[in-house]
């Protein structure tokens, strides 16, 4: 017997990379388990995990919204029902009655592309959101975005053929899916002297390399607002983007989990690009995709999601439900999720106030804290941050000093790496270096989420930290 | 704009088949559909899907288990303690409680492996159930077992050179996920006369084939109990397949979620490959699987599963790791089921009589519907029905006369899809053509759960269809 290493292993697996759960985070579960002992000599009492937008996770206590976590209740054991009658709002009630109707159990597998009810409201959502009709049958409900990210950049990719462009800098499920699926990916930079803006210079170029590489381009990926730069595209930028896709018959693939994290809406608000596709009445093939982890629900662990097929065949369709039932369905708590996150409670209905009040106040501290984090930062020296007006996030970036880039160098990490290390050895803030959503060469970034609960002592850990960074490298 | 067609994707995916949610079970839609109608003129009143190991789905109606539901709809809204205190049996209480000081909200993503406590009593279930240690770092929480096939197989497969023995008749998760990744299928036939064991000869020559044809064997496929054969491997044949992995260098991939499902453990007891392994001493790689989805839970709805490591290195667990961050975690309500699946109420404890009552009823029904359908199908002209001692169906063998045959060749269907079809068609009840498992050639088959409400109903169904065929076709 000889024993499996990993070089029996499928290749394009090595090559995976995926940031937000590497080296740093596992250091972070690390040192939380190490300030467990009495004796662990760590100069902080909290690890505070900002590496990844995941709000309701213990220490940053986003609180959930009652109303979902209700209904979900109701589901999960139906003669509750008994119990809470006359203390729960009658719409809780009524809305997992309705739900049980349809269902039956949720202990069930559901049909593949989810409970038929459930898309015809995901579609009844859209329609009302942009003005144009949406068909339940173009509604598949995935385990999360990622489910729906990766189903879809599988059956597109044919391994070491397909080019897929991505923005530069990313959220890494994508090139973590292109590594896994031996799709090639055509990088296109985003510009952060215009607030990390889209430039169809940049797409093109890269277009312009991938044919003279032979790479053949099928896709389009875009993600608004963008992750992790928090930028939201205006409809001229979006219009383009649609021309271009049609110019070049490509799929756009669009990331639109955070089109409720808008903080300046009056000045930045979200359109979808199925919107922009249909007034345009472009052809162009499109797959949108929606999450429940995000927005003010945060309920990430429920793994619940949707993507929408627009100017999609009925064929391709097919193929999709087929692979969708390789996995028989998406959990079912997920699917209740989606549910509610598109039929939320309505003006008059009893859920409504706490509902408004909830949702009100995670909105509103999100704004602030981004806006402070924001200020905060960009007022140190060797850093410069875009204050994104939706998302979760900030990606600042850093003037490192030649005497840290020459240490990170020893040690074979990149410079924001070891800044990133640092920072969470002595603060214990665990963020995402840069180098893994990408950037460009010579440049040093890092991303946190704007979400803790006291953001003023958060912010003054950043800075304390920043300034004897500089001071230990010479940098002051 | 050219437009996205079938010859533009993956040629992987197109080649991919999974018939249990085929085109029986898409006419199965359509026709519960039409029975809506008021003048659908169908000669039955309502579709039975016996195509899916599907226990609570509607009509089917098996009960879930009240301790995981209690405990599942505690964690979805921890202030419902207040209310029930008193109401429900204490250890429900506790155990939420408990696992909500572990988790905090369960609209979190967990740790991508899954909740370290969850997986700490899966390792101390294997140990109890093996009586060999198990270590919770060697566990994976998984979005149902089909997740974890995926992603293991994903991580074996060298696209068009790594080869997978997989048994047949197959539960068609297997080759599915094969042609997704590019795997080789290397099948070898379980052998029906002695009641579908497994054949080392079979394996044996499977191997010299792939050698013949340049195909580097990997991986062994064992789905013990069987699906769709409910066959049992005894402990002598186990230990020849852990010899035969390790004189060929071979990754046992153990499906074992029907492990519960037992209809005679005295005569057919289970025995897990991990303890095999371990009394063996065996250096063999091993992956085992594990789901809610079955035994007598049946929560399929939830997606929850695991798969243990066996003599896995570091290095390639770390590859795992990173490839389950990816997907983030799987869903909080599947690890929940799981944590109850390994951990059920003691018999000391106060929700214990329930859940003795509840779980004995669904495991008697189950021992005397597969007993009767056996039985009976075995009694008709032209069928032959090994009498499976696990899992949730029966697959018997059909003579079908040479009218049929040919008919079905004209349609250019399988004989047994024809027979499927009209089986549906005339009786409403829905199973899936050998075909889609795998079979001799010139054989035919089909599977059926023995999941039903009125079985006396059902067995006559089924009878009355099969005398009907016959005659119609000359075979009677
Ligand atoms: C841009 C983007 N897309 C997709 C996802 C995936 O989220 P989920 O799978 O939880 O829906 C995330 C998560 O952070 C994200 O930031
Ligand atoms: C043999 C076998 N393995 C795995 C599965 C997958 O089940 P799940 O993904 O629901 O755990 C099934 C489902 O029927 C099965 O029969």
């Amino acid at each position: 017997m000889r024993p499996l290493t990993v070089s029996d292993l499928n290749p394009a697996i090595l090559k995976v990379q995926y940031a937000v759960r590497g080296e740093l985070a596992i250091k972070a579960e690390e040192l939380r388990e190490k300030l467990q002992t009495d004796s662990h000599g760590l100069p902080f009492k909290k690890v505070i995990s900002s590496n990844i937008g995941n709000p309701q996770q213990k220490g940053l206590d986003q609180p959930y919204l009652t109303f979902t976590r209700q209904v979900a209740a109701l589901m999960e054991y139906p003669p509750l029902a008994e119990l809470v009658k006359g203390k729960w709002p009658q719409d809780v009630l009524d809305r997992a009655k309705e739900l049980q109707e349809e269902i039956g159990s949720i202990g069930a597998y559901s049909h593949s592309k989810g409970v038929p009810l459930i898309r015809k409201h995901v579609a009844q959502f859209i329609q009302e959101r942009d003005g144009y009709p949406s068909d339940p049958e173009d509604i598949f409900l995935t385990a999360g975005a990622s489910a729906g990210v990766s189903l879809i950049l599988n059956v597109l990719i044919t391994p070491n053929v397909t080019g897929v462009l991505i923005p530069i800098p990313q959220y890494p499920l994508y090139t973590a899916t292109l590594a896994q699926y031996s799709g090639v990916a055509l990088p296109y930079h985003l510009s952060e002297p215009e607030g990390w803006s889209t430039s169809l210079d940049e797409i093109q170029s890269a277009l312009a390399k991938a044919e003279k590489e032979g790479v053949k381009p099928r896709a389009l990926v875009v993600i608004n607002p963008g992750n992790p730069t928090g930028a939201i595209l205006d409809k001229s930028t979006m219009q383009n983007l649609v021309k271009l896709c049609e110019e070049h018959s490509l799929v756009l693939l669009a990331d639109e989990v955070y089109q409720a994290n808008l903080h300046r809406p009056d000045t930045h608000p979200f359109h979808s690009f199925k919107q922009v596709v249909r007034e345009m009445k472009s052809p162009i093939p499109l797959f949108s995709f929606h999450s429940i982890s995000k927005g003010v629900k945060g309920e990430c662990g429920r793994r619940g999601g949707y993507f929408e097929c627009t100017n999609i065949s009925d064929e391709v369709r097919a193929l999709l439900y087929k692979m969708a039932s390789v996995s028989l369905c998406p959990p079912l708590s997920g699917q209740i999720g989606v549910d509610c996150l598109v039929r939320p409670p309505r003006p008059n209905d009893p859920s409504y106030p706490l509902w408004k009040r909830e949702t009100d106040t995670i909105h509103d501290a999100l704004r602030q804290r981004t806006q402070l984090m924001a200020q905060r930062l960009n007022a140190l020296p060797g850093v410069s941050c875009v204050d994104s007006p939706g998302a979760l996030y900030l990606y600042p970036k850093l003037e490192l000093p030649d005497k840290a880039v020459e240490e990170a160098r020893k040690l074979g990490k990149q410079p924001d790496e070891l800044y990133a290390l640092q920072l969470l050895e002595e603060t214990g803030i665990c963020v995402v270096p840069g180098s893994g959503f990408g950037q460009k060469d010579g440049e040093h970034h890092y991303r946190l989420t704007c979400l803790c609960p006291g953001v003023e002592e958060y912010v003054s850990a950043l800075e304390n930290f920043h300034l004897k960074f500089l001071e230990k490298y010479g940098g002051l």
